[in-house]
C-alpha cells in the first residue's frame, strides 16, 4: 500500500514536471513569436521582428516543436521496453534541442544588447526595448523548461541506474 | 570466454570513443585560440580576436575544460555506484555545456558571415577569412566532439536500461 502511494506520487511529481514543461516552452514560443516593434530614430523607420534573425527562429521553432513534444508524451502509454526507450531518447534530444536554441539566441541578443565594437555592430535594444524584453522574457521562459527537461532526465537516468525496473 | 571478450571489446570501443572526444575538444579549443588576423580594409585596420566576442571565449573555455574532463575520466577507477553516476551526471552536463558552446559561437559565426541588414550589422568574414576560417574549424570539430559525447551518453542510457549492471 505504501509502495503503491509512493509511486503514485512519483506519478503525479512527473506529471506535473511534464505540465510546467509543456507551459515554459509554449510561453518562450508565443512571446519569442510576438515580438515585434517599429520604432523611428531619427526619422528612420527602425522595424525589429524575430522572422529577421535565423537564431530566433530556430528557437520560435524549436520550443513549439519542443511544446507539441512535451504535449504528446503525456498521452502515450508506456507498455513496452521499447516506448519507454523511445521517450528515453527523445527526451535527450529535446533537452539537446533547447539548450542549442536558447544558447544560440541568447548569444545573438547578446550582440543585440551590448554591440561589438571591434566588429562595427551596435547594440540596438537603446532603440527597441520592448523587442529586446520580448527577447529576454523568452529565454527566461525556455530556461525554466530546460531545468524540468534536466531533471526529467536526471530522474530517468538513476532510477533506472538504481531501480532496473522501467517506471 | 565470449562473454569476457565481448566486454573488453566494449571497454576497448568507449576507451576509443573517450580519446576521439578528447581529440575533439582539445583541437576545437586550441583552433579558436589561434585564431587571430589583422588585416587593412581602406587603409583602416581591423583586428579579429577571439577574445572580442563573449561567445567565443566561452566556447574557449568549454571545450578546454571538456577537454580536461575527458582526459582526467579516463583515469578515474568505477569501484562503485557513486562514482559510476557522478561520471553519467558529468558526462551530460558537459555535453549540454558543449551543445549550448557550440551554439552560442554558431550562432555569433553565423552575423559574422552573413550580417543583420535589419540590425545594421555587416558581415566580416570578407575582411577576415582567416579568421573566420579558424572559427569553423574549431565549430566541426567541437561538434564531432559533442556527437562522440552523445553516443557515450546513449550507451550509458541503453546499457543501465537494458542490463541494470554498471559498466
Amino acid at each position: 500500500m505504501s509502495m503503491s502511494m509512493a509511486k503514485n506520487t512519483r506519478a503525479c511529481c512527473l506529471l506535473l514536471l511534464r505540465l510546467l514543461a509543456l507551459a515554459a516552452t509554449v510561453t518562450a514560443a508565443i512571446v519569442m513569436g510576438t515580438s515585434h516593434e517599429i520604432t523611428t530614430f531619427f526619422n528612420i523607420k527602425l522595424e525589429a521582428k524575430f522572422q529577421y534573425t535565423p537564431a530566433f527562429v530556430f528557437f520560435l521553432i524549436v520550443n513549439a516543436v519542443g511544446g507539441v513534444y512535451t504535449l504528446l508524451v503525456l498521452f502515450i502509454p508506456r507498455f513496452n521496453n521499447s516506448v519507454s526507450s523511445f521517450i528515453i531518447l527523445m527526451d535527450l534530444v529535446v533537452t539537446m534541442f533547447l539548450v542549442s536554441a536558447i544558447s544560440a539566441a541568447g548569444a545573438v541578443s547578446q550582440v543585440g544588447k551590448k554591440g561589438n565594437e571591434h566588429a562595427g555592430w551596435l547594440p540596438i535594444c537603446g532603440q527597441t526595448p520592448e523587442f529586446c524584453d520580448h527577447v529576454m522574457g523568452a529565454l527566461i521562459s525556455a530556461f525554466v523548461g530546460v531545468l524540468i527537461y534536466f531533471v526529467l532526465l536526471l530522474h530517468t537516468i538513476y532510477s533506472n541506474i538504481f531501480s532496473p525496473l522501467l517506471t
